[in-house]
């Protein structure tokens, strides 16, 4: 038998769970309703939009929003006949597909992004001092390494 | 034109909602293999199996796991046909739908539990000292509350 969690790690667990889904709500509907984007949508664009030349490799972009490949290329289908990313082969490894950003892909990031990120701040960052931060981004980082080498066993 | 995240709020919040979706992926992976429940499955027995009587409020049920009505409907429907709840209606308030667990129901998530909990442990709670606990803790009630306002407004 486990030891089961006691009432803090209770509590802590079933926030963190109960969070992202009321924060994902609140703040696709208003994304959705502005932009016509979804925030798996918004999520692929941001490193597409920051990558000097518009190109990111299938396999970072999986990695940078947590998906598996899978996932990543039914939603990448999806994208691509909105018009918001195009797929091309990489020239250094003909395996490692690469996914680039349309001029349409741009402008819908562009549109989107000054409400998204006001929204972020009034729901998430506003509530968080200097000292929040620093413990999230500790914890988040330990977390997010253990089950990278979890999934690696 | 808002603030734009700085380079720490930016990770932070990245790292929030990947990290949430990779442990998702672990957690529901496994859950279903040994189980047959899903993450919602089990987040929705966990309360219920939890009530004196197995019987807990439908908007009750909703505000623990952070969902919207009609998303919780139309998990229980299918919840129900599959044997784990039954509706009722509430006594006190002919409005009031009422959700009870059923014995498979209890069963399902009698077996369940063992391997999700050390699960959790594994790839969550083991990772995190006291004090990441108590900040979490801090933090999270502190978001939560902020948006349950935000909804009301």
């Amino acid at each position: 038998m486990p030891r089961w969690l006691d009432e803090r790690e209770s509590r802590v667990w079933r926030a963190h769970l109960a969070l992202h889904t009321e924060l994902q709500a609140v703040l696709e509907r208003r994304l959705l309703a502005d932009s016509g984007l979804s925030l798996a949508d918004y999520a692929l664009l941001v490193p597409l939009s920051e990558s000097p030349d518009g190109v990111v490799r299938a396999r970072d972009l999986a990695a940078s929003v947590g998906w598996e490949r899978s996932r990543l290329s039914h939603h990448l289908t999806r994208m691509q006949r909105r018009g918001l990313i195009a797929r091309e082969t990489c020239p250094d490894d003909a395996r490692g597909a690469m996914v680039r950003i349309t001029p349409d892909g741009i402008s819908a990031i562009t549109a989107a992004a000054p409400t998204h990120v006001a929204d972020i701040r009034r729901t998430f960052i506003d509530h968080l001092t200097p000292a929040d931060l620093t413990a999230l981004d500790d914890i988040y980082t330990r977390l997010r390494a253990a089950l990278a080498e979890e999934s690696e066993l």
